[in-house]
């Protein structure tokens, strides 16, 4: 780029590195839960290999989520807490920012599809914000909830595409490498849940630093599986639909620009499971590791169990991403399977 | 007791002590897993204290007994292998007694209530044994144990009033004081779920190796509240009947001989819950703590729950000791609460 052009152009934002993440999990100590790994005889015996499994279920507010939102709204100065903060999310991200927003006695607006899961619209509400809906197919979340930060003086805090959004949610990944290097487990895969990506270029910066010879997929949805297309075809790629699958969590309309440029040169590529497959994951959860799983967060395990990749006498990583899924749909799962 | 009466009498079998603790942590290494503690914010919050939680939900056959079945099959000579072992159990002794001889090439024989939920069945018979079902009020499961044993030469394991199963069990305790040391929380108070009050006893002796000042409190479903009430009057207290709580991994008639000598002196007491306050935990650990708790495991957090003890200020120690709960059973009360 040429000096003139610079000066005009507005320069893209600064990405995430190795560091970001390692300052971010600084930044969270003690607010974020370090979950545990966890390793289920069953599952190794099943898939012949070795299922490392990071359950971010069991994070705060349910999901990794409050990772990011903690990591952003922690930095925030004090002359922005007055007007406090404005998130759009399919719930998660809104049940993390609510929550972080709370722990910093700033209000919290979230702007939240009609279709959200009920227990996340209910959780967001306990965590003090007040939350606005909208109609997915034929309203602009981005558009309301610019609308409403200006009215009200709050700071955007955007889903994915944020560096300091990307680098909490890399803390995830920092744990789980450093708990696996303690072990002496080497992963050779890590499977990484993927909507807008945010989860996994975090992970991946996490990993690059300890573990760089992982390989690393994105998984998700068939129908929604803008992160495989994109890092095959090397340009970022859109879904056809917006709605349609039992993974709310994952329903983004195509990888982030920021997460993109993180991933594309770093994931080995992408995997994708069909919605029955998700299905049987969220019920096997239930029944043999007796965690409680959303369909979104299930994806990972969904993969290894569907036998999407070789795991035969490997160590494969997963992520659990969360696990706010109401009580109706969860019962109708465990008992179908 | 006069040398005379000695040589007549058949002595009592030796109590384990903390050092049997520590063997039985040595043999079931890699065996079992190390849970992990895990802590909620939410649920912290709401008692105003800390709760730590050993979720032996997460263990190998989705309790903790898996430990002291292992634990006790694992030292049976080379001679016993041929014949097996036979255990009589609600259900999660026997999945963990069958896991255990599976893992030693041994073959199992199960005699379980024709009550006990259908996922304990299935699951055992899962693990190769061979399941015989009995009727709760009509048979005695241990003259049919007895029996099955001298036919096939079999050794019977039983289900906690035996050293080698206090011990192994004890590890779950273990571990708990050992990782609470570890993050520098010394626990004021432990809860452990009592049904024949192998897990309590085992326990409390890795406890007094570890935490000698913390104060221990067995919990058991009200009608079924036998340890509370030998613990309060120092002699074995039966139960009125034999069956009528969801509780049924907690359904022994009394404390065990061997059980209560070593948990009368170190128990400070017994709390007891009621089934509704069992549900709201079983549900509470759905929406909030994202684990698959079956309702004997929860009777802790229904503890904790309902206020049955001081939280305030206060760390507090809690076993999940179970997860094989019916998805029928599971999705009734999630959905009810």
């Amino acid at each position: 780029m040429s000096p003139a052009a610079s000066s005009k152009a507005k320069s893209p934002p600064a990405l995430p590195g190795y560091d970001d993440v390692q300052m971010a999990a600084v930044r969270i100590a003690g607010k974020a839960l370090r979950t545990p790994i966890i390793e289920n005889p069953a599952l190794n015996d099943l898939v012949g290999g070795r299922v490392l499994i990071k359950p971010e279920c069991l994070q705060r507010t349910g999901s990794f989520k409050f990772r990011g939102a903690f990591n952003r709204i922690s930095q925030l100065g004090l002359d922005a807490r007055e007007g406090g903060v404005v998130a759009y999310s399919s719930g998660n991200h809104a049940q993390g920012v609510a929550a972080a927003a709370q722990l910093k006695d700033m209000p919290a607006v979230i702007v939240m599809p009609e279709d959200t899961p009920e227990i996340k619209v209910s959780n967001t509400a306990g965590y003090g914000a007040e939350v606005v809906q909208y109609d997915r197919g034929s309203e602009d979340r981005e558009a309301i909830a610019k609308d409403l930060a200006k009215k009200r003086g709050a700071v955007i805090v955007p889903p994915y595409d944020d560096a300091n959004i990307i680098a909490g949610q890399g803390t995830a990944g920092l744990e789980f490498a450093q708990d696996l290097s303690a072990r002496g487990v080497s992963p050779n895969a890590l499977l990484v849940p993927a909507g807008g990506g945010g989860l996994l270029a975090g992970t991946s910066l996490a990993f690059e630093g300890l573990f760089p010879d992982t390989e690393i997929y994105s998984v998700e949805p068939e129908d929604f599986d803008d992160h495989l297309r994109s890092l095959k075809s090397g340009k970022r790629r859109k879904n056809k639909q917006a709605t349609g699958s039992v993974c709310d969590a994952l329903l983004s309309a195509q990888p982030g620009k920021m997460t993109f440029a993180i991933n594309q040169p770093r994931a080995t590529g992408g995997l994708a499971v069909s919605d029955d497959e998700v299905r049987l994951a969220v019920a096997y959860a239930f029944r043999t590791l007796k965690l409680v799983v959303e369909p979104g967060g299930a994806v990972c395990l969904a993969a290894v169990l569907a036998g999407k990749l070789d795991c035969k006498d490997r160590n494969i990583a997963i992520v659990l991403s969360g696990g706010n899924v109401d009580p109706g749909l969860f019962s109708e799962i465990v008992n179908a399977h």
